[in-house]
């Protein structure tokens, strides 16, 4: 679509530098309505002035929505189903995020009658592929307008420059050297002096989490409850999802829980250093595992653990919004029927372990099993058999390769 | 095999009540030679009584190996190769052991014309599987003789009895409430009030730990070198495997790193509270991964990651020596050929953590990309094709359930 | 269980020699009440005669079932609807019926307040182990007698002595040199001159199909018709699931289709030769594939794909009634949703072949793009950027390779 | 890289309309030198004439190169040790030659230190991918010219034109109304009126194979010999890899075998119709699944299978020179060493089928136990065991599942 032939454009907006200069870009390049749309995932910035931001920079209307229970209900709570993590260490914290948005964003377009969206992702991260598949699903037919990689503003001189001529503000605090994103689920960091991977990243980029050092002298003990996969209440207490996560998030943080060093491979084919800090999603998750421990079947288990890589890799990949990742979340959701039961978790330094965990309606450690005779349930006698039929095709085998070499 | 037609038994015998029991049992029941046989695989007792200690229980042949190195290099390391990780957490350190046991117990056997073995496992569990198909792989025809599955001992006081009654020495130490089985990967412990999966393990249970509120207030780093994905040296020191697996325990356990507490599910269909510390092995698996980030391509990366779990299950299961396990193993060594670097891991209260690692020959990251042309290797634009043609099944699925609706 | 303790006794009873004589002995071993349960799942034969035959032979009670429509709309629909094939080549006509005769089989045992159920199945087969799984599904404590694995029968001619002594009539007509085992889905052959792997097996042995080369000369076309994955109507008339494949199995036996001739490794470890006819599943499953490709996403299918073999595994091996089952059946179940449309398939001479497939609901083919401008589903300029992002990780690798050689 | 930046060129060049009219274009738009690079596949036209047809059409040099042995040997052979098929049904003909098209052309393009290469695959289809990311593997600094994504020639029309403004003869023979690829192991066609999805592909349309109507009436047995996985012999003859191959299409032509019409989904997005007769490779496929049957273990074949369409996909997609596909390979290739022996196949009117396999060195059906005593090997007692154990998570999950119902 011609630039000329744009009516209306909604932009995920954060209200920072960068979506400020595409803001006003947009406007001057596209000469439209442009809306903006942002969305309270739990950032912990202010959001709201935004609204007087983003009118100030040539907004024609401004959307702000708290999503943060959807967020947590419809988005982390299906991934946390499935223990999602990528490459064995990133909970997916971001990438979890944008779908949301996207599917936000087109809702809003749908409502507006706009023809195009806009969203301030580099051409050379993952969150552009997140983001536009969304769209995609949504409105196949949508215009995607994305700035970083059409405009020639591609150094950060240049993009002082055109915010200084166009009356943008510039932070006067100096900007830290990486960047950020922050939600209910975590916080990352990329960039800049993570570059180097051999160096470790420092002391005063955690947000989230208290150094380990600094944390408590005494552990912490935490039990949280489950109810068909999902976290219901934490010692005790019912929360709502958004309220759970928090909770942890400020628990875990204490501790200094949830830091995560990864050097990653982004959907667009190149390795990329992340920092993350997850405090309490990274409790959630081992008590999530503890719970299953004592309600799940061992094959259901395993060949659900050997799924996981994959249904992280289309979560990271952007492939929210998929059939494949539907028919796989059936498969999960499935398997977390019996997942009801309470994990105890010790929170320490930077750390978290289970140390306990209990069902009263779904575990399958050491019924009671009073239906049964002695030794029907479990004779030692039926070891045998099991192990030399188990062992046939690999004596059969043996005998094979014994023969072969006379 | 009748009991009157065996001739000759090698015992895998540890020298604890239990196998002591069962050598005097073997040759009252089965009146012939009984040759034990011992393994050094680092379980820190001493070894040296046991000779005296076996002849004066009946034996009439007595073996003691020093096994520590294979365990490690042929055993150990090709497993940690893998990342095997059992149910997510545990570290495979008994069922790994085990295959190498009866590979060497078989070996005697062969060298002695010994036709028939015996263990000390009992029915119930995952060790007697583990021993007994390393056996028939072997020797197909070999004789097992399991006495937990065979007599009638079935009560600790039956056990005493027939101990007293033939003149074996009781230790007056009082056995520790639950069992346990060591090597140089790790420590496990079972049984007794693990029971109540509830319950925190006591303090009191750990051995190879200090407990991380005893650990060092200071944090300390470590650096550990691999080539071909095996781990060769630490803060510049080369080792053996052996040594650099002893040296990361020592460490490891100074930090209190390695404690695991696990419900998993047994290889005979049971689930069992298992307790860890493999101190070592976990700094050795996150450096791994940390080395493997650096060098490792994102799609071996993923599909391996797939296959652990199935590796990891042959493993605990007891398929060591198996095709699908070599098969496997094949595939592993494969993706291994890169992994050449070093990892820097901190170690701190309990937990160890990758904060660094760099590669001078296998490096993907930030290459010098000399021989291109700016913006030949990655341009911005591309990543919009990518991102259509990426998207175009979703976009169709979306004009189709459009168009369905109508 | 002690013989003398078993008070009800159901038997899975077919009415020959076999059953026959474990009838009886189950009588004169057990001395209880014993109840024949017989199931018509399609087997051709006449079931009238059966319960004359079972009180002549001592049975208390007789239970005869029509379970054809359950066995096909419950059982091998949803086993279809995952295009199931053990190794490459069997489509599991008898696994698949087992689950069911076992789950009638304990319906029967809980109305009758029998204590025990016995079957036909030999020790050294998988129908004892699909008999049995699906038998503890229902019961856990239920007594198991496998008059194979116990009595001393164990030759043929000792066989034919107890019917002698005991009056049971041995069928005049000289039974074929081979077992089989038929359903509505199949008919299976196994033992005797099959044992041969190198030599062809006799035309005689094929009962459900004519000869390929004495079918008719003309071939014929067939279109079936799909709604969620489930085959519901042949030719433009709508069938029961039942009804369906008898009438898909009439035509394909006409024209000599689904013969297939398989070593296959059983589930108790041996390999085995079979040699199987299933006409109208292999028309079902050709025609099932023809419509899954109209309409089913890539991703879906090649995810779905790689879990096949798992499924067919598990119903080969008796694990129908297990969590892991169901848990990959939602999955299948989800991937189908779309699966709605018609295959057009050729027979001929023993092959049937899809020619062609459409979808009204749901085709993603060619899709009329009339919300779309020229180019905007599909911009060939799109691919380059795709190609240069998937080779990104690909030519950073040859330079790493290229710059290690220097 | 501009274009007049371009210094030599190498193009993949088939002699036909399309390549010769894109060789003129590289003439005229670039102005610089251009190489036509014919491998001779065993695509069956003759290649003598493509010299001087390049040379007239501008063409500064000539390379035409016999590849048929190392296309059978060392891209075909391989992938059928994994039995690789694409979605159910298309063994990948035209896939694994564009590698080795892609290798050639890069070892021209060093010899000659040209530096861009240019191919005639349109940007819609799979073709272009598979080139260039082989392109893109042996330099990943090359220049790739891909005319039909770049050039303003999009209808026939345009083409016909700038054939005749250029003095390019256009054939008098009328191009039949659809594509197609042709090599030594198979010919693939797409487009025009294969895309009513419904309508049978038309009869003259094939190429290789006989209507199975008009196949020989009596049926052909062929033995096929594999040693490590690779056929090395026919009916008892040697033969090299492509002879065989060569051999096989000859008499699976006869015998009207391996048409298949597949509705697939290309690696860009799209599903489109191939129709493609593979005579050879079907009754190749078809013999290594029988020689494994009787050879494999079953838990290597299990295993194996579910990595097949993964290994399929990689193929299909072009990631053939990638480390994924070396890493699934060495798996495989570790599957095969034990695959040695023959299998006997029976042809006939488009359907081949096993009928017998032996292996005289590798079996591991009904070895002579003669080393064991009766029931050492395979005791029907230990059934009992086996089927408990493995029915142990299963009685007690339906035990939890009752006492959660009360």
């Amino acid at each position: 679509m011609a630039k000329q032939e744009v009516k209306k454009i909604v932009l995920a907006y954060s209200g920072g530098l960068d979506t400020s200069i595409i803001l006003k870009w947009l406007k001057n390049e596209y000469g439209c309505e442009v809306i903006t749309f942002s969305a309270d995932l739990g950032q912990g910035d202010e959001l709201a002035p935004i609204r007087e931001k983003a009118f100030a920079t040539g907004a024609d209307k401004v959307y702000i929505d708290d999503l943060k229970e959807e967020f947590v209900r419809d988005f982390v709570y299906p991934m946390f189903r499935a223990n999602a993590i990528y490459e064995g260490h990133y909970l997916l914290g971001t990438s979890i995020a944008r779908p949301l948005i996207a599917k936000r964003q087109m809702e809003i377009a749908k409502i507006e009658g706009a023809d195009a969206v806009s969203h301030g992702a580099t051409g050379k991260g993952n969150d552009q592929v997140r983001f536009e598949l969304g769209y995609y699903h949504f409105n196949p037919a949508i215009t995607v307008i994305a700035p970083w990689r059409d405009w020639k503003l591609n150094s950060r001189q240049a993009l002082v420059n055109y915010a200084k001529k166009n009356d943008i503000p510039i932070p006067v605090t100096k900007k830290r050297p990486w960047s950020s994103d922050r939600n209910l689920l975590h916080i990352s960091f990329e960039g800049a002096i993570l570059e180097d991977t051999w160096a470790e990243a420092p002391e005063n980029m955690y947000v989230l989490t208290k150094a380990p050092e600094k944390a408590p002298n005494k552990p912490q003990y935490v039990e949280i409850e489950f109810k068909n996969g999902n976290a219901v209440a934490v010692d005790g207490e019912k929360m709502s999802p958004a309220q759970l996560l928090a909770h942890l998030n400020f628990i875990g943080g204490e501790h200094g829980i949830g830091r995560v060093d990864l050097l990653e491979n982004r959907s667009v084919g190149m390795k990329s250093r992340g920092v993350y800090e997850t405090p309490g999603g990274t409790i959630l998750r081992e008590a999530h595992m503890a719970v299953e421990q004592i309600t799940m079947d061992r094959e259901v288990m395993h060949l659900r653990d050997s799924l996981v890589p994959r249904y992280a890799e289309m979560v990271y990949n952007g492939y929210w919004f998929s059939p494949e990742r539907e028919m796989l979340q059936a498969l999960i959701d499935e398997s977390q029927k019996t997942v009801n039961g309470v994990a105890r978790v010790k929170l320490y330094k930077g750390h978290c372990r289970t140390v306990g965990r209990k069902s009263e309606t779904d575990s399958l450690f050491n019924l009671d099993f009073a239906t049964f005779e002695k030794d029907q349930v479990y004779n030692q006698k039926d070891a045998e058999g099991f192990i030399k039929l188990n062992s046939l095709r690999l004596r059969i085998r043996s005998l094979q390769a014994a023969a072969k070499k006379k």
